[in-house]
């Protein structure tokens, strides 16, 4: 991990550059009216592909994805509200939200007391236009602010929806990083939502910026696995065409809300105590940020499809802030202003700090287990004792020696130490260096206690 | 358990004259002189026989039950202290309570000097009348109010107890309510203390209405076994002429101390995790009420003798004010006004709860474990999604689906998902209806994880 | 152990007299220059046999002993810094912490600049001479109160260290009291460090006197090992030389800093969960001194190489104030004044209690299981009931009888009952006494549940 850790270090030099061209990602991507299926997804998938090299997966309407079926194929040109003077008084145009997802086209007049049924804002939010989808019933809308929803006067209006619904594809990119190891990390990203940013780009955002990241750094142990789907449907659909192969995914995070300025949240695995839950937990312990962490619940973003109970994947779901929890979510309010550069560039960090845990960890022996060992004729000791404050750079040393008994990674060092995974990792790698330690075969039977 | 839901429903409505024939029942039984043995047990009973069909057992004298014989019977029909002016100034009449209970037959004349030896009284508590018993060592005494004892002057006094100590029987009542299955809820409550209300009538009255209830609704999945019995002999010959059928009961709880205003104790059985346990945390948390759970210890009530090392039965103690921890314990203000209508039947509520989640608990299966299930097209889910604030109604469906595993049961998903059991009975119902969930057979196999 | 609790009577009788005799001792072996090996160590053990009759052990230079080898001794008879005038601005005849611990032998003149690169101080507490070793690295230093540094002027000086590091021994103390079983408890402190009272003389006073105490007492249970051992080489060397035999180390105490007015720690076995962490836990908080408990972690005193993971001893570390805790630590202020008699005293006692429950602890069988058994024919409770008052004295009967099912100890039980064990231990005496309870063999398989 040496090598990567000097990686991290430029990467970190130049992280300025890094935020400024993710938020430039999310720029360019944000006027594009994604959907779950549809010529949004594939064009953000074509952005990427200047990034990235993922490949694209399209799978046809009606294919049969467990309990679900692939629905028909939503595109849209336009869409609007005009008054009896000819004023689009609702204009797709001026933002997709306007535009209920998968709203089926219509072209007719008809009056406001008609219209109003087909009608959504936010009393309370006056300014802010919401988002809806009616992905799974057939039926037409438009979002507005309550600002124009008061403004309308009596009479008769002409609704638009030129959109199309019909058989076509379900769209997903998938973009693997081969390791050292078969054993995969997944990471997941949503690519379903419009002009979103928050729920949605900045996910993108990290996701591509790690890819990106991981695919220029040394060859990692694990084999990572991308994924930029559209939500729910998206991930049922990669399950069911990889059902045989999940079993690979030895951890995975779902990253979504990593935008916006507020503290770290940690949704754990429905497993609860995976090796993914630990390092995430730890990484966010350590760093200093302010998070909380969360037990599983079955409600959220695709962490509900790969943590449901046929997979009972180790899936947990790192973000900022949580789908619901800020004001602005699914409203036109998640917008450029409420991610920033710097939020991004963070949260990719702290998403690199769990990768390189989990990179790093493992199970060790020491083997000099009976009594220390002479840390001092090895250049470990600072020769002159008795001065507690030098006490500080052996404490990693005396941890690592102490419990590396085959029961005990070097994560769960950290822990119990409470010292940054990295300098139990120092520690380890000095004393596998002088031959006191030695690493477990991961796939050979650990040896415990003594 | 819907129809028991449509009964409980109608019970609710007519909750104040339920209120009230519970507190007529507790004044009924007020005055009788009951105590371990004799008369006013088998008065006691024969009153609860207008209510529900309770067949009573007599236990001879001299029956070795464990470690311990059936004492005699005590019979007393009256007691008094006379002055020398022939002043009745401690009067049996007057309150049962001023005789120590098992009291020997005495009449002589002492000295105020020899007569205070036999007299009991709280100084603290100056108006109010200890309530003392002597079964084990043959004596006699008296309690008295602080008042009382101090308005004695010197001189002679004559004493009577016109009480008979004899061989007999040790009587107690029994109600069997046959369910579908021969796995028993135990529903135990002690009558062999006099005019007490809140310790021992109070008991009485919750489980006579609990178990007339249980009576007149649907036939329970359970058999219920209600137990009207002297507190620890009782229960010791219970279990000593039960034993070999003991292992039928699943569940049990020791009704007393239900009348009082306090806030709700649940004492844990002494496994400390038993089903029961988890049922009755889980009522009063979702119950609102205030409440306090503790510990089993070996004091108390006949959970005691219930959850000896011997026996070890999954049976807790639901009251309210625990004993000892009211001023008015075994004294005369423990009296009917101390106990409420209005108590009595918000206890029976917490009763009738604590049983629908014993009847309505078990394992299912979800049946499509592999990502979730397309809630909408079974008419599951609100079509128009993207609003947080209709993901509630979804949140029992999601929870049960996501845990029903094998591993588990309903209440564990109440618990997990902090919802009232009733809730995730209703999605769990709901999802059976839609093919999605299947119960597991509960004398079966439980299948373990995915 | 009713023969050891009046033992222990008489000796809180004689509290005061043991008090001074605890400090006499420290007194005496206050002015003796110890190190890791030589003369000092010796002398301190010379002076230990006149209170109790352990052996000497002497291991030669050179000897392996798992990763390390035993040093060359280490002896001083004078040293000094002589100013040009000819005194002695620093003296080892004042404070054999003058010079730093293993300095090689000196005699030469130099500048106060190359003087400088030899001298430690402590700027922020002026008047203190600071503590320094330098067992693994040939060189030679004084330590002086930061004012004597600042009074040194430029000029020449004169240095001397007449000492010798030479083949030689490692001396140790060892000291066994049989007991009734071979299973030993281990107490073990070290006595590798010149004047400082609290960090290495308190612990040898406590051992010393608990040892005489055990010795005059009737045989104990356990076989008691103590070691008056140098830190770190000297557990390590006693450890290669008795590896065979450490399985028999069922519990075992570092004993240090022990004399301070700060509350207790107890540092736990690496274990976590030995029974010796119980014991000291139980006795701390049932003794009303403050006290914390502290995980485990490897640094500290010989607990590091008992608990080093080939190894994994049940040892903890009952202290008062932990090393590097007091600024006094390692300086001439841990001196006669730091530690007082009345500390010394409390921390025998504290000593005392652990090993009365290790003594007593054991795990018994309720013989009758079924129900209570009825203690009022045996005596054993108050045959005029009813009065919440007099339950107290029942409890500890109660608790044992109903958690001794085999699978929970004394100890246990005084943790569930949150009683002192010996109010605990006396119930299971008086049981066992009435044939109610019989203590399971110590090594045969314990019976479990019911």
């Amino acid at each position: 991990m040496s090598t990567n850790q000097k990686n991290s270090q430029s990467i970190r030099g130049g992280e300025t550059a890094t935020a400024s061209a993710m938020y430039a990602l999310m720029a360019e991507l944000y006027p594009i009216c994604r959907s779950i299926t549809g010529e949004g997804v594939r064009q953000t998938l074509r952005i990427l592909l200047r990034h990235i090299p993922l490949e694209v997966h399209e799978v046809p309407t009606g294919t049969p994805v467990f309990d679900w079926t692939v629905p028909k194929e939503w595109n849209i040109r336009d869409a609007f509200i005009m008054n009896a003077r000819g004023d689009r008084v609702v204009d797709f145009r001026k933002s997709n939200l306007h535009v209920v997802s998968y709203s089926i086209p219509v072209k007719k007049r008809l009056s406001l007391g008609e219209l109003r049924k087909h009608l959504f804002s936010l009393p309370d939010r006056p300014d802010w236009i919401p988002y809806r989808t009616s992905y799974y019933k057939e039926t037409w809308g438009f979002c507005l602010s309550h600002r124009q929803l008061e403004a309308l006067t009596e009479g008769e209006y002409e609704v638009c929806v030129d959109a199309s619904l019909e058989d076509g594809h379900l769209t997903y990119g998938e973009y693997v990083i081969p390791g050292v190891s078969s054993d995969e990390v997944l990471i997941s990203c949503h690519v379903c939502h419009p002009s979103l940013c928050n729920d949605n780009l900045s996910g993108i955002a990290v996701a591509t910026f790690l890819a990106a990241q991981l695919t220029t750094g040394p060859k990692p142990h694990y084999t990572y696995r991308f994924l930029f789907i559209p939500g729910t449907i998206g991930s049922i659909a990669w399950l069911a065409r990889n059902e045989a192969q999940v079993g690979r995914i030895k951890h995975g995070l779902v990253v979504t809300c990593v935008g916006d300025a507020g503290g770290f949240t940690y949704k754990k695995s429905r497993r609860g105590n995976a090796e993914i839950d630990s390092a995430a937990q730890h990484v966010l312990e350590q760093s200093g940020h302010p998070y909380v962490q969360e037990d599983f619940f079955p409600y959220g973003y695709d962490e509900r499809q790969y943590c449901s109970p046929g997979f009972n994947l180790p899936v947990g779901c790192l973000m900022r802030s949580p789908h619901g929890s800020f004001p602005e979510y699914h409203t036109s309010a998640d917008n450029l202003e409420f991610v920033r550069p710097e939020n991004l560039v963070t949260s990719l960090d702290v998403y690199r700090q769990v990768i390189e845990v989990l990179e790093g960890n493992g199970i060790y022996l020491n083997l000099n287990p009976k009594c220390e060992p002479q840390l001092g004729r090895r250049g470990l000791y600072n020769a002159v004792g008795a001065d507690s404050h030098q006490k500080l750079d052996q404490m990693a040393l005396l941890w690592v020696l102490n419990l590396s008994d085959g029961a005990h990674s070097l994560l769960d060092i950290s822990e119990a130490a409470n010292q940054p995974f990295r300098e139990i990792k120092r520690a380890a790698d000095a004393l596998e260096h002088c031959g006191l330690l030695r690493k477990c075969a991961s796939d050979s039977p650990v040896q415990f206690g003594n």
